[in-house]
């Protein structure tokens, strides 16, 4: 094994370190986050911080880093306390990819980098193209100290889902849709199976594959 | 598409309801995390929400959520400062999987689960298996008022990748490593490709596919 101490951390020249550690944090979905201003102007930026913090109520968190391009994402959701979440197919790589592009506040992410908009209660606005779309209320700014990050936290007010992938029990099916690792590199999932509820003494079975 | 509003949410059934909203979440990284209490006895819970919040300094952080068998971890993490981040390949999805039973505290998911534990600076224990290792000092545990959910806040002190795993850029690649969506399913990715670095009026090019 390659072994890196904290001191060689602290050594490392500044690039490398970065797409070190923002590789090493593992692969997650690509979330592409719409908003508004209060003008209406929209937004729409790439993360692949979604956090899962609760079914009841239905909360998800994410990280918004300083002195980065989604910083307009939190501007508009301080603004007006709505925004979306959307998930695309490996179709729309090019285009998920390109809204991390340093666009100008008056230029919307949706036009120039190729999606619609889809508004909706005339509040939300959705990537029409995407497959998975979830409409979001702002609840709370947690910054994190040591370095200013925000976690930002909301509660689920609509879902949009293709029928083919809402399973019976609830479960979303995200095939071949988009996840990343690190700022650059794209991947679809390829499933393994499901496996059985895990309980003391008895192995987990593959219930499909 | 299928829509599913807030109202629709409260009054799904609860199972239903559970699976829907962590599903959503989308697919992630797997980590084991490996932590031993004040008198070395060790735990390993598997989690799937590791947060990159920082290269510099190297934080990361987790959510754990209340009434988990994960508390055990976090339990070990307050009283020793201490835990390791553990990447598995797919050859290990039902060693990991079975770490999320219900082993009572005085039973080690290493032994219970089939991984060995790797004991270093005799303060971290590793998990022999992983192809990728990541030792962390506790900083922060932040609680989500929402619902009493924890984000637990550390920074790296050292990695161990296997070499094969580590680019010349600092990218680590997670090729068939694990990554799992809702409580029971389990992926791995497949790349599709690296992007260049976007900018506005330029389209992005695949560098790597």
């Amino acid at each position: 094994m390659i072994q890196i101490s904290g001191n060689d951390l602290n050594n490392l020249d500044k690039r490398y370190r970065t797409i070190l550690i923002n590789s090493l944090a593992g692969i997650r979905q690509v979330a592409l986050v719409g908003t508004m201003d209060k003008n209406r102007q929209s937004n729409l930026s790439i993360i692949n911080s979604v956090i899962h913090i609760g079914a009841e109520p239905s909360l998800f968190g994410y990280i918004s880093r300083p002195h980065t391009v989604e910083r307009h994402t939190l501007e508009n959701i301080l603004e007006t306390n709505h925004y979306t979440f959307n998930f695309v197919t490996e179709h729309f790589i090019k285009n998920a990819h390109q809204t991390s592009a340093r666009y100008p506040k008056n230029q919307s992410e949706f036009k120039e980098c190729g999606f619609q908009e889809e508004i909706f209660e005339n509040q939300f606005v959705f990537v029409k193209e995407a497959s998975v779309k979830i409409g979001m209320k702002f609840l709370e700014k947690i910054t994190i100290k040591q370095n200013n990050t925000d976690l930002i936290i909301g509660e689920i007010q609509n879902v949009f889902i293709e029928p083919s992938r809402l399973e019976k029990d609830g479960f979303v099916n995200l095939e071949n849709t988009m996840m990343n690792s690190g700022l650059d590199t794209y991947y679809v999932p390829e499933k393994i199976g499901k496996l059985s509820y895990a309980k003391p003494n008895s192995e987990p079975q593959i219930l499909i594959s």
